[in-house]
């Protein structure tokens, strides 16, 4: 089985990676190829049972996909986008990458096609589809009607990822993602990144900003998590999912006081204490208006699964990233 | 006040030119100009009080519509698009025209604009935005899962309209036309086709087939209704639309049985008779997979108004398409 993962640089990527190089199989089939993209040159993962290429590419150049393409992958991950801050603040390049891009590589596909090439395509779609206002819990078949130009270039993804798949030019499953959690790495300035900072940091001795109220409640889902959902949307049977192919994946919807309660509970006090609280009023304006829970039982009668309790992701977060140690 | 019409040679841009034409106004402003356009040249309609330009133009090649934003027109009704049946035969031609023609558009209007520039564009989309299966009524926050290409290009259109509109690029409406029923004309092999034929034709003394069962239930707006849409989307104030672009039109919710039952008591049974039932199980499935009834709340809130008896349908179709007379 010949994989292709777009976007194999990013936190998401990195982790599908590291899991299919330990896996060494995918559905229980073997892997015979693993090809890694970015729009710079993926770093080589550590020894794996098959020859691993990396290549930098940009998915938003019309002729790039076609190359990509071209070795008939069985498995394409497309992860590649740029995130909602930079879509927004760049409104022509987020364009060309989150949609010219997918659909260059849908196009790709299509034309290397012909009846005996469909591969399953998962396309990591994202919560910023749905705009405001939201029912308690946003269900399967509430509206896309986003209120930022990656929402919107997200939900044009979908809806060519349907339609390729319904014209059998492709065999595609979207994934919209909950807020990751805890994000691995330094703190960065998403105006989401104080719900992973507020775990992470403190476990690591480090103060954290919190910049909202401890009522603000939030949708999420660990890293781990993560590439569970992708790799059974690599494998799970295309029929048993119908015409509508995208899915608001499972997830754990906790207020900010819930998250806080179960670092207490893992780390103690002392842990606790290392969170600051400083409110800023532009991201407690940005976040009131993210979803704040799902109902998803397309996805959770597809068998994806996520986490049940906050202390179960700060524990994937201890064992997957700190050793087991805190 | 300049005015674009963009798909003026169709059957309802034809009738809003003609709407225009006769009431020299729109939303109380003097029309100073109006502009229309098609892949050919639409006909030059008759006397009016303000100049006319008919222009050929084609929409998917990608600088028609900057030339044709260019003079800054106040309001562009964007009626072009290649219908359903075509968009689903011809796969590239479907999105070359319907999608790409649209963002060609918004794309010129952004780029002609500053903000001294954000006119009014209408944009007709569909109810094939929506695919089954369906609630009772579909309301305004069932999500759009189309199943078929023109349905998908009409809803990407609908998410490009409401970011645009969003940014300050362009202030968009857009509206999702009920089946237009009665369509005047000669009968036209359309899979909807039959709703109108069997009015039109008997009215006219000729024949006309039903291929489906009398309980087959259906979402119908008249011809005048449509340009009524037209006018209210391109005269209302956009702050009290809200983000959220797009609007489902209202409609009559009817049976064929109610349809023929409205005939009868307008023609009497002679004109009943010159419908001749024969099944055809292709046009009965394809109808099946229609949306059948809409609460469409917002829409009325906003003083979109449609018809409420077919019988008041029938008589639009004599008063306007026969002079009164049948």
């Amino acid at each position: 089985m010949r994989i292709l993962i777009i976007g194999a640089a990013g936190m998401v990527g990195r982790k599908l990676t590291e899991r299919l190089v330990k896996d060494g199989t995918l559905g229980g089939a073997q892997i015979s190829h693993l090809h890694l993209v970015d729009v710079i040159a993926p770093e080589r993962p550590s020894m794996a049972a098959f020859p691993i290429e990396m290549e930098p590419a940009d998915l938003s150049q019309p002729t790039a996909a076609g190359h990509l393409v071209a070795p008939k992958p069985d498995v394409i991950f497309h992860l590649a986008a740029i995130v909602s801050g930079e879509a927004e603040a760049e409104f022509e390049k987020g364009y060309r990458i989150n949609l010219d891009g997918t659909r260059y590589l849908l196009e790709a596909i299509r034309r290397t096609g012909g009846p005996e090439y469909k591969p399953r395509l998962v396309f990591t779609s994202s919560i910023a589809v749905f705009g405001s206002p939201f029912p308690e819990a946003i269900g399967d078949e509430f509206l896309s009607a986003p209120l930022t130009s990656y929402g919107t270039q997200k939900a044009i993804g979908e809806l060519l990822l349907a339609d390729y798949t319904r014209k059998g030019f492709v065999d595609g499953i979207g994934i919209r993602l909950p807020t990751i959690c805890v994000r691995p790495g330094k703190p960065n300035k998403a105006a989401s990144g104080f719900f992973s900072n507020i775990i992470r940091e403190p476990l690591a001795g480090q103060e954290a900003v919190l910049p909202v109220s401890e009522d603000v409640r939030h949708w999420h889902a660990s890293p781990r998590a993560a590439v569970g959902f992708l790799l059974h949307a690599a494998t799970i049977a295309g029929e048993t999912v119908g015409p509508r192919r995208t899915l608001s994946m499972p997830g754990l919807s906790v207020t900010v006081g819930e998250q806080i309660a179960a670092l207490r509970a893992i780390a103690g006090e002392k842990a606790v204490k290392l969170i600051r609280r400083e409110e800023d009023p532009t991201i407690a304006r940005i976040v009131a208006g993210w979803p704040r829970n799902f109902d998803t039982r397309r996805a959770l009668a597809l068998g994806f699964k996520a986490e049940s309790t906050f202390e179960e992701i700060v524990r994937i977060h201890i064992e997957d990233e700190m050793g087991g140690k805190i």
